[in-house]
């Protein structure tokens, strides 16, 4: 592709992120307004010429997650009938990850039905990052370039210097193979924990499969949401005797009442990046975001230069 | 298809049309929740089997346009893979219909862009309502059965029995084939608002092109959105020695300053369709809401008895 | 692209304006017959490679339109197969624009058939003009560059120093938004003939909307096909008090008695591009064309360099 | 299916065709008109509703086949967006058959394109009769039923009883297989007619490859087109002794000098179909029509009620 | 669709579950030929007329995996082509699932890829039982019912009456959602064994998150291939004290040392379904097979009556 | 495309020739294993990026087909979401090419859907060698190169100098195309082998249709597959006179009893060239290859250079 056939466009997720992304690739970031009509149908307008041009479209699909994702199909509409030589879609955050697959009769596939709408809109790429699962990348047929922020998150936890021993921990059961990612990287062991119902109608009996007791304990999780699970793993800990609670994840959705929650358990520390945008008002001393724009920045050159993507993760 | 396997579900943007045409056909409202996650994300669940069905989904893509375009497709994909027979998107709104072509460079369709989507999300078939523009029947290459609703406006205005001479009246360039139908259907004469700006940086000037002194006028349009354009209008028309100006629409977008402004305006009655639904604060005297659920309702059992759509209007 | 790059085909519906346009560009036109078999199939040869490269099309879609659209198609199909990089479809005229909706049940649709006709034979790109409905562009979801001969007509119009006062007119009711465009570039009112039938079995009435008394006016339409339109309107305009009529359009398809009434009616001079080729038997006191070749040309090279091919019009 | 949801329409390519298969089958003809605009673009208008109907479009794709394919998309658009629930393409005569492979560089395959514009436009089957290459089939994906009229002319040659040795001749070495399929059905011994150039710039030889002398021949092919290969094949027997030459087709196509040729030449009687009209004026003592109205009539039938067409040819 | 319309064939992965599925439905196996050329190329036949009929495939795509996939990619396109009104792909085990996601860099997602072929194919519906991911289901766009032999295997477990307290172990750290399952129907307890790497270039430790110790183990997993990570497992738990082990899947791949491997292990008791045809000679006395036929008839009687299919696992 | 942007990788179906092929052009050839799991399903690892590149993937469809045309699809899909720009799939022999067609009800067409498979996991291209039938090309709508091996088998023959009278001869009725072709370069005669049952039950007599005796005679045909047709055409060209038989094919298929039969033959030499690897054990006096790796390596560097490919059979 070469560098100077790049531009970078935002919608209105995250353009503090994309400001980053594009200072890091060292060009400015694309004029485009994306607002509202009245109604609150979405207006858009591209300032500037994007024929032939390799155009890398950032935006997450977090909260409102409809508002967004509608956002990055129109403005993918635009940019295709613009003549844009590719459209390459940076979603950092994913949305409707969760729904993923069935689990009741009459569920939809949102996560599929997504993948769908975004190639019918005419995307030649996704770029995302820490997928909730690793077969969303199979609901797509364009290249699709996965990166992870788990180095990003391991280097820090490291730079703590961490004192006394530590363990990772899944918060379920279906994170396991995350959280033996992370001890990889920190060369610790790890411990899960298991919700079950001993019988209908009785209450949920949280459950800690492997050793805590004493330990420093690094609960890690792909979203934190309302933090009810993260919250309820810390009690789960504490009880079992851990020492401290560091909780990490990649992408901070944060909804309902997930801050009142984290601010009131017993969490050391709460560690996510800017895949999504907090609010300022976060109290500084408990919460520590780390960003992504060098990583994704970094993916976008070599995708552009047709260099190895993977190579980064080495 | 047969009635007995007809099936009638609705989103979230307009129940109670659902409840009224579900009525009208002798079925009850099937049952699904169309709700939303803490963060945002749309949750539904369909609580009976549709296997073999041929399921109808009512859902105007009225405001939020974006939260009513997502339940739509999520509902779509999860009927498609619930195995229903068929799956007939009713939108008697259809939104995004006014960004149907491009009017500046690098402007996305967005209508196209929807047509494409309800397509890759399933959709066996499509119903709307008094399209924006008759072309956008064209977006799609599933059937489509496109109903108006201004039999049942011409027939209300007759009702009347407005006295002394009428005149129908287009509030743009654009809306002039529509006033002339329903002028053909009262018999009567059209005239046309004209905005230019003379020269630029000076200010529009509204001009009528037509005969309106002394006479009733009914202002037409497919939608009111904010009310400018029929509000200068109806202002424009007492200028020109108007009697009285009735304003009609099919789709009550209302949106912004539009109540406010109709209920100052010299307008003496404003007359829709609840194929959008509008608050029930409306001043009643001033403000008239014609039913289209017998007519959608008939659509459908047509359709379902594979009988002739278009004989409807004959 | 690159201009070494480009390689410019015609097929036979007007190879002179292909010649036109490969001379403005400064490249030979490719060589490549297309004939017909003895049956009437069409037989084509391409005598020169055109693996890897841009390919411009130029075919508009005149009288005979099924023969010319069929060329089209298979001139497409060979040269995608023959490995071109790129095959970008010109078509100056786009045939059968106005079966763009249903206007009765069972119509086709038949423009929006074409473009999926030219999509799946394989083009990646379309280039048109004056398109009878903006929404057109909206059928195709590869890239399209919709130029526009309007300035040329309002340029040629300003240079004709017409004296007294003018009036834009729109000879019916769907070309109102085409008059009021050219009116803006020429600082004129606009003016709208209706026809209405006052009741089923009488006769057709054509009524003028608007100020066209002691007034110069200029009929504007996209296409003059048989002329009745424009004949009637000059009848009307001449009735009301017109000076003079000057009756102007893109896309001169002049079927059936359309030259006989044209030089028969209360017309001073018909306008016309060369988007079709006319006999060169006109009387050219009265008719007078104007070339596109400059512009589609400037486009192709503007297309062909990556450059803002919307810029040619601010 | 159902007998009773079937409809026939026709195309102009051959109505009294049609009606026969109508009468065959025992329904009238569906009403519908297929003319032409002034401009010469096709004007369809479908008279009945076809809701829910399972439509066979009866169309030859014969002289002049642009017009023909062009009326044949139309309509399947047409009935396809009228929701008939099949859309059942009915072409004795395929079009085109002969450019089923690239002979030179940068050839169409119009063949395959043909087959691809059919599927573009919505038909859900195709019918048709014994095409130049079975591979044609394979360029479809949606159900193609075959017929063959080779039963149907052997039958015919069976009731001439022939006196004395006969052999069935191959017109080229295309048809081989063509030729040992009749000769099969007639219990008889196949020759070639090869024709070679014996070297650059001089003339091409005729060489028979089989025995010929003092048998009755039987040239078998299945399109006659201008006829200059059948009337070379029958002088090249001729020469070589043969007692009388029978040339038998499938499809009629008859353009330029076939007629003439044909009555000048050494053949006996001129034996084909009307799967493609014939105009009536033919010497009817040296030419002699077979119908396959029955044939495809029958095939009609036994779709309709989902049983074995196949079976028809055992 | 009707039982009478239903027809089973079976490609030749395991023609004795075709036909336990065929007696449980009630009707006869549908007769055709799955074999080979001498070149290795398939070669099938099928004997009966299928047009009209609803199709069931049944074709698990188990060792060898392409051998069976290309057999069932054959016949649909032999179905499809044969107009069958639905072709339903029946895939007890679905081949290729593991590898459902990129792990390394240039991975394929052959998973994904396979459902791409068999919707290419032609498939109008898949049926298949415990995917290795549920996501696989969302690489699909046709309607899927996945089915699950939990149940069957959890009745088993039920009827054999285990003394002493149990507990449901996950052999790997991916399983462990499928564990809780099981765990979930006896009311047990779960564990989770987990191996890691202390350090590049060290052996790898096999550790138990859980408690083992003095109960009766129960190894699940979806499928056992080589038997490496069951057998590592049931020593593990030996170690801990664990009084016996159970291994149970749905899948019984049992590739290369498997058998010997289950032979010689720590394992009381092998429980397996025939969704992959097992050689006879197994050991009975430590091999227990289930069937899963009328699972699979039910369902398909199911489908073919438009009753839910979910309801069956309620 | 440029040299340097060129990789080529190999399946396991031909590694050597795609070594020579690489070797002709002057690249190494790509690092990648292609390899099986325990259970037989492939397993590949491309060992390097290829991001940006333009991929040619060598792999004939040869004996075990299935499992080469798995290996070609998953190589294709891994290539494509590794972010080849371009993966050119190079099958110099096109597996199940001679299911083309329908030849009995109820068939598949094989060779349409592996051209649907090809294309559903992602090809941009084929090229392939000396197609059973043209058609196939016809099969794909991507760009397809098709090269013939007829030339180097024409010049070998040349430099044979075979002394006396020579006749080309097609070994049955559907080769007698490809019999000219061979003709035409050696200035020959041709010559037909023709099989018929003279009655239901009694056994297929050979004839040969044309000159023979005392000739040397050039069987000529795409495939030697069993061998059956072509030594029992040697059979018959003995009984008839022939003077010496040489048999001719692209591709060495020679499965089942081929060798042995061939070795048997009245057959003096057989040519054939290295499309299809052949074991090291012929009895070389008799077996003679010959190699089309320069002849496909020029093609590959001609596409990638974006210069004309058919120019090379000038």
């Amino acid at each position: 592709m070469g560098k100077n056939k790049i531009k970078i466009f935002s919608g209105s997720a995250n353009r503090s992120l994309a400001q980053e992304i594009a200072d890091h690739i060292g060009i400015p970031l694309g004029e485009a307004e994306v607002g509202r009509f009245s109604d609150g149908e979405i207006r858009i307008g591209i300032q500037e010429s994007v024929r032939g041009k390799n155009v890398f479209l950032i935006q997450p699909l977090c909260n409102p997650a409809n508002e967004h994702i509608m956002e990055l199909l129109i403005l993918i509409d635009a940019l295709k009938r613009a003549s844009a030589h590719s459209v390459n879609a940076v979603v950092p955050y994913y949305g409707y990850a969760r729904q993923d697959r069935k689990t009741r009769a009459r569920d939809p596939i949102t996560a599929k039905l997504l993948a769908d709408l975004i190639t019918a809109a005419g995307a030649s790429r996704v770029v995302a990052m820490d997928l909730h699962a690793g077969q969303i990348q199979g609901f797509f047929n364009i290249p699709f370039d996965h990166l992870t922020a788990v180095p990003i998150i391991a280097n820090y936890l490291k730079q703590k210097r961490i004192r006394g021993e530590g363990v990772v921990v899944s918060p379920d059961l279906g994170g396991v193979t995350r959280a033996r990612e992370l001890a990889n990287r920190l060369g610790l062991p790890i411990a899960v924990i298991d919700k079950k119902r001993p019988a209908p109608n009785q209450a949920e009996v949280v459950n800690i499969i492997g050793e805590v007791e004493n330990r420093v304990t690094i609960l890690i999780d792909d979203i934190i949401d309302t933090a009810g699970t993260i919250v309820l793993g810390g009690e789960a800990l504490k009880k079992k005797g851990a020492l401290e609670v560091y909780a990490c994840c990649t992408h901070p959705v944060f909804s309902g009442p997930a801050l009142e929650r984290l601010n009131g358990a017993f969490i050391e520390e709460v560690v996510y990046t800017n895949s999504i945008p907090v609010e300022a008002s976060l109290p500084t001393e408990k919460f520590h975001g780390l960003s992504v724009a060098p990583l994704i920045g970094e993916a976008i050159i070599r995708i552009s230069e047709e260099r190895s993507v993977s190579a980064l993760f080495d």
